[in-house]
C-alpha cells in the first residue's frame, strides 16, 4: 500500500495510474504537481488526485512513491526541482518513452536519490492526452518494462512491480539500451512513418481529394499520427541514436523494394509481402496472450 | 433489377456484392465463375451464387451485368476467356484497386464491349478475404469510384451506378489516372510500407522480444500488412508508375525528417509532426459522413 504518490505530469498516464489504484486500494493519497495548474483543478474536481502543489519539491514532500510522467525534454528540469523535497524513503519512477534519456537526466539532476530511482515505461496509451482521457483500465493486459540501474536498490524496483502489477500491468524487467532498442523499432519508427507520410500527402495540391477518398485501411495507417507533437518530438531527440538506427535499416529496406516495383521484380516483391504477413499474422495470434498497447 | 448478375471472382468484394444485392432485391440470379471449383462450391452452399460454372464464356452467358473481381494480374485473362460469351446487352464493371492497367487489358482482350465496359472501384475491404469473409453490409457508407471511358455508353454508367447504390455506397466518377494518384497515395503507399516494416523488423535478430513489446500504435499501423500479398504484388506492378511517384515524394520528405532528428533540428519535427496531426484531425472529423473503409 502506497501512502503518498506524487505524480508529476497528470495526463494520460499519471491520471490513469492514479484512478487505477485508487480503484485497486493500493493508494491512501494523491499528490499532483505539473505546470498549469488549471490541469491539476480539473485532476482534483475529476478525483484523479486528491491535492496538488505547482512546487514538484513542495509536491513530493512526504511521499513514498513518486511518478514522473512528463514529456522526456522537461524530465532533467522535473527532476532538479523536485530532487530538494525527496525524503529518504522515496522512491522515484517514471513513464518515459527512452530510458537512456532518463537516466543521463537523472544522474544529473537526482543526485543522492540514484538509490532509489527505477526507471519504468508502461507501453500503454492511446493517440488521446490529457487527464480527461486518463481511465483505471488503461494498463491492465499490459506490459511495464523497468530498466534499473546499477545503483538501484532492490527493494526500490519491488516496490514500483508491485505498483504496476496493482493496475493489471504485466511487469518485466531489461537493461535500458535494449528497450530502447526495442521501443525504436516497434513504437519510435511507425511514429516517424506515420506523421512523414501524413504530412506529405497533406502537402499535395489535391489533398483534400486524397483524404476523401481515404479509407479503412489508411486510417488505422495513420491513427498514431494523431499523437501530440510535442511528446514524439522529445523522443525522436531522446531516443536518436537508436531511432537513426532502425530508420536507417527501413530506408535500406524500402530503397530494396522501389526498386524492385521499378524493375517489375514480382518475385521480390511477393517475398517480401509475403513474410510479413506471416510475421503480422504470427503477432496477432501472440496477442491472445497480453495485448500490448501504445 | 438486374436479372442475372455474373461474378467473375467470388472473394471478399465480389461475395458481398452478391449478399447485398440479394438482400436488397436487387438481383434476380447470381453465376459465379473462378478457377476453383471448391471456392465456388462453398460459396454456393454458403448461399452466396445459386450455381456456378469454371469457364468464364459460359459463366457469362445471359447475364446483364459482370462483375470482374480477380487480382489485377489476372484481368486480361480473363476479360479474354469471358469475351466470347457476352451478350451484347451485358454491362461489365470491375472491382480492381488500379483503373489504368484494367483499362489496358480491357481494350487489349474485351474488343467489341468496351461500349459496355465501366471500370470501377469499390474503396471497401478488410485485411480478410475470400468468400467467407464476405457480408452484405460491406459498401454501406463506403465510396464507389466509376472511372468510364470514353467508348463507355452513358447507360451502362448508370446501370453500374444503381447497382453500387443499391449496397449503400456513395458513387462517384472521376477519371482513370486521377483515381490511381489517389489510391497509389492513400493506400498503395501505406500498403507498401506497411509491408516493408514488419518486413525489416521480422527479420531483426531479436524479432521475437521485438514483436513481444509491440503495442497498439503498432498494431494498428501494420494491421495491412496481413493483406493478401498476391493481390497486393499485382496493385504494386499494375499502378507502377503513381506509386513510384508518391514513394519518390515520401522518400524525400523522410530523408529530411531522419536529417532534422540526426542534427536535433527540434522546430522541423515540430512542424512536420503539427501539420500530419492536424491533418491527420481533420481526416478524423470527416469521417463523420461517408466513412470509408480500406
Amino acid at each position: 500500500m502506497i501512502k503518498r504518490l506524487c505524480i508529476i505530469g497528470v495526463g494520460l498516464i499519471g491520471g490513469s495510474l492514479a484512478r487505477s489504484l485508487r480503484q485497486a486500494g493500493g493508494v491512501a493519497e494523491v499528490v499532483g504537481s505539473s505546470r498549469r495548474a488549471e490541469n491539476l483543478e480539473r485532476a482534483v474536481s475529476l478525483g484523479v488526485i486528491d491535492r496538488f502543489d505547482t512546487d514538484p519539491a513542495q509536491a513530493v514532500k512526504g511521499a513514498d512513491m513518486v511518478l514522473v510522467a512528463v514529456p522526456l525534454g522537461s524530465m532533467e528540469s522535473v527532476f532538479r526541482a523536485m530532487a530538494p523535497g525527496l525524503s529518504a524513503e522515496a522512491v522515484v519512477t517514471d513513464a518515459g518513452s527512452a530510458k537512456g534519456s532518463v537516466i543521463a537526466a537523472a544522474r544529473s539532476a537526482l543526485g543522492g536519490a540514484l538509490a532509489n530511482l527505477v526507471p519504468g515505461h508502461p507501453i500503454a496509451g492511446t493517440e488521446q492526452s490529457g487527464v480527461e482521457a486518463s481511465f483505471a483500465e488503461l494498463f491492465q493486459r499490459r506490459r511495464v518494462i523497468l530498466t534499473p540501474i546499477a545503483e538501484t536498490r532492490r527493494a526500490a524496483t519491488k516496490r514500483v512491480r508491485a505498483m504496476w502489477e496493482q493496475t493489471g500491468a504485466e511487469v518485466v524487467e531489461m537493461d535500458a539500451a535494449h528497450h530502447d532498442e526495442i521501443l525504436a523499432a516497434t513504437s519510435h519508427l511507425p511514429h516517424v512513418l506515420a506523421y512523414s507520410l501524413v504530412d506529405a500527402l497533406a502537402r499535395m495540391e489535391d489533398r483534400v481529394e486524397i483524404f476523401r477518398y481515404a479509407a479503412g485501411g489508411f486510417r488505422d495507417f495513420t491513427r498514431i499520427a494523431s499523437s501530440e507533437p510535442t511528446m514524439w518530438h522529445d523522443i525522436c531527440l531522446a531516443n536518436r541514436s537508436a531511432i537513426l538506427d532502425v530508420l536507417a535499416r527501413f530506408q535500406e529496406d524500402l530503397d530494396k523494394l522501389t526498386v524492385a516495383i521499378r524493375d517489375g521484380d514480382g518475385a521480390f516483391i511477393q517475398e517480401v509481402f509475403r513474410r510479413a504477413k506471416d510475421a503480422r499474422d504470427r503477432f496477432t495470434k501472440t496477442e491472445d496472450g497480453v495485448v500490448p498497447a501504445e
